[in-house]
C-alpha cells in the first residue's frame, strides 16, 4: 500500500523522517507492503516543492544538506515550480498525509492548528510533533478526524519517538490510566544532572546545555517549565480525557533549585527532578510541573541526562514506566513514521 | 463484535483474566464495542464445563472460589455436562479463541504444544502464556498460524502483561531490534534486592520469597536461570529472527553470588543483576542469561524487588527501556486480555 505525503515544515523532524523512509524504504516495503511518496515539502525559509509523482529522497536530501532552497530540486528551471503556500499546498497537492512539522506556538497553537483544520476538512490523515495544537486544541481537531474517518497522530508531541500514544493505545488497551508522572523535559533533566554529577552550579550546567544543543540562547520555555506543561496537558486530555487548558495548570520551572539543594537531598537519599504530573480521581483530572525531591526508589530517578521517561499507573497493570530518547533528528522523525504507519496499519485491515 | 473464549488450564492465570472480564465488559464494549463469552474451560484439576451461549462469569468465579469442580456451575444435576479432555474440548466447543493457561514444562512443551497446534488446525486463535511451545516451537507453531490466518498471542510468557510482544508490533514498527537486555525472573531480583537492601544472606532471601510465595518450594527454575532462559530464547527467536534452542543458550543462575560479592559490587559502585541478554550480529543471535555486575548509570539497576524490565537497542530510536510488573493474578490476566485485544482489532478493521 502507498501513502503519498505531503510535508510542512522541513527542519530537523521532517529531514530526520526523509533519511528514514529512504534508509529504511526497502524494509519497510518488505516488512508491511508499505511504501511512501514525498509529494509535497512547504518550509518558511526554504521555500517550497510539489512533486506529485514523489520526490527522489536521497536528491531532495542533498538539495537540503547543500542549504539550497527546496525549489534547486527542480534544477533551478525558471517556473519550474509554482511556489504555494501552506495551505494552498494542502488543499491542491495530492498527498493524503500531512505531516505538520511547523515550529510550536503553545499561546496559539498557530498556524500549525489552521493547517491540521485545513488537511482535515480535505479528508488528509494529520501525524505532527508539534505541542501548540494538542496542548491547546486537541479535542475539536479530534472530533474533526472522527468525523471525518481521519487519524490525528501526535506521537511526537511527547517524548519524541518513544512510543507514549501508540504505547496506550496498543500495549495498554483496556487499562484505565490512573496517573501519568514523567521526566518529560530533556534539557532540565540534563542541567539538573550534571548539578549533582559534577558539582556544577546552575548557570554553568545551563551554559553547558546550549553549548550542546539541548537549551536554546532563550532558555525559557525549558527552564521555566513551559515545554513540560504543554507536553502533561496534552497526556491529560487525550490519554485521561481531561480537559485542561495551559493557563489554569501549576508551573514550576528550575531556575530556583540551587546547588546546596541538590546536595542535601542527594544525602538525604533522594533526587530533584523536574516532574510533570497529571491524576485522575474520580472523573476529575489535575495537572502541574514541579521541581521533586524522589527517593532512589522511584525509577524516575535513574533518568539521568537529556533522556526522558514516563510512569504510568494502570488499574490493571499497576505501574509501569517507559524510558528512551526526548529529542533528537531520529528519534522526532521515527515519531512521524510510527504515525503514519500506524495510518498504514488501519488502512490494510 | 463478540468473541468466544474457551480456556485450557484455570488456575491464576485463568481467574486473572475471568475477574477483569467480568470487572471490565462494560468498559470495553463501550470503548472498543468488545464483547467476550466464555464457552468453555478445562482444568486438569477442577474438570471441564461446556457451554455454548457463554456463562455468567461471577457465577463462575464464585465456584472457583468455593474451591468446587467447574461442573458445579451446572448445579450438579447428574449428566448436565460432559466431561471433555482439552483436545475434545479444543475440536467440539464453539469458541473462536483458545487461550491455552495450561503449566510450563520447558524440557518438552507437552501437552500444551499440542493443545495449540489442534487449536489452530480448527481454525481458531490462541492467545498463551505458557513459556514451553513459545520458547521450543515457536516457529512451527507461528508459520500454523499465519497459513491459517490466525493470530498466535504470547504476550504473557514474557514480562506478564507488561507490554513487550505489543510493544514492539506497534511502538517500535519499522525498527531493527540490535539488542535487548533485561531482568525478566522477578524472583531471583527480589533475592538480589533483599541481600543487598536487608544484608540477607542468599539463604536467608530465598526462604523470605519462598514465604511470599515468589519462589517455589523447588527453587530451581528461577535461582539457576531455567526460567529467565526461556523467556531470552522467545525473545530473541520472536523478536530478532533468531533459531536458538535452549539447550545451546549459555545460563548461569544466582546461587554463586555471595553476599560479599554483593557488597563490594555496591562498593565500586555496581549493582549485581541476573541479566538475560540476545544480540543480532550482522544476520547472528546470540543470547544468554548470567548475574552480571552492572554500572548504577544502566537503567536495570534501578529495577528493584520482584520487577522486571527490559532495555531494547533500536537502530531508530537507541535505547528504550520498559519496566513493569513481571507477575501477578491481574497483571498476567491482562496479558491474555491484551492478546485477544489484539485480535479484536485485527477483525474491526
Amino acid at each position: 500500500m502507498e501513502h503519498k505525503i505531503g510535508l510542512i515544515g522541513c527542519g530537523t523532524v521532517g529531514q530526520g523522517l526523509l533519511e528514514i523512509l529512504s534508509s529504511k524504504a526497502a524494509d519497510l516495503k518488505e516488512t508491511y507492503d508499505f511504501e511512501a511518496k514525498v509529494v509535497a515539502v512547504n518550509d518558511k525559509i526554504k521555500g517550497s516543492l510539489v512533486v506529485p509523482e514523489g520526490v527522489d529522497i536521497p536528491r531532495l536530501l542533498k538539495v537540503l544538506a547543500d542549504g539550497q532552497p527546496l525549489e534547486a530540486y527542480l534544477g533551478g528551471k525558471p517556473g519550474a515550480s509554482k511556489s504555494m503556500e501552506p495551505l494552498e499546498m494542502i488543499e491542491r497537492s495530492n498527498a493524503d498525509i500531512i505531516a505538520e512539522l511547523t515550529y510550536t506556538d503553545i499561546k496559539t497553537g498557530e498556524p500549525a492548528t489552521s493547517y491540521i483544520k485545513k488537511a482535515l476538512r480535505m479528508g488528509k490523515h494529520v501525524v505532527t510533533s508539534n505541542k501548540g495544537p494538542a496542548a491547546l486544541h486537541y479535542e475539536e481537531l479530534k472530533k474533526l478526524a472522527d468525523t471525518n474517518k481521519l487519524f490525528l497522530g501526535i506521537e511526537g508531541t511527547v517524548m519524541s519517538g518513544t512510543p507514549v500514544f501508540n504505547l496506550c493505545r496498543s500495549g495498554f488497551a483496556g487499562n484505565n490510566i490512573l496517573e501519568v508522572k514523567g521526566i518529560l523535559n530533556g534539557t532540565t533533566n540534563f542541567i539538573l544532572s550534571k548539578m549533582e554529577e559534577d558539582g556544577m552550579e546552575y548557570a554553568e550546567a545551563l551554559k553547558l546545555a546550549q553549548k550542546m544543543g539541548y537549551a536554546e540562547a532563550d532558555p525559557t520555555a525549558d527552564v521555566e517549565g513551559f515545554d513540560a506543561l504543554a507536553k502533561i496537558v496534552i497526556l491529560a486530555n487525550v490519554l485521561m480525557g481531561g480537559r485542561l487548558s495551559t493557563s489554569e495548570v501549576k508551573r514550576e520551572g528550575i531556575t530556583k533549585i540551587s546547588r546546596p539543594d541538590i546536595l542535601q537531598a542527594k544525602k538525604d537519599g533522594y533526587r530533584y527532578k523536574l516532574v510533570a504530573q497529571a491524576k485522575k480521581d474520580e472523573a476529575v483530572v489535575t495537572a502541574g510541573v514541579s521541581p521533586q525531591r524522589l527517593p532512589l526508589s522511584d525509577p524516575l530517578t535513574g533518568v539521568m541526562g537529556a533522556q526522558n521517561a514516563l510512569t504510568f499507573d494502570l488499574d490493571l497493570l499497576g505501574k509501569v514506566t517507559i524510558q528512551g530518547p526526548g529529542a533528537g533528528k531520529t528519534a522526532t522523525g521515527y515519531a512521524i513514521l510510527a504515525d503514519i504507519l500506524a495510518i498504514h496499519r488501519r488502512g490494510r485491515k
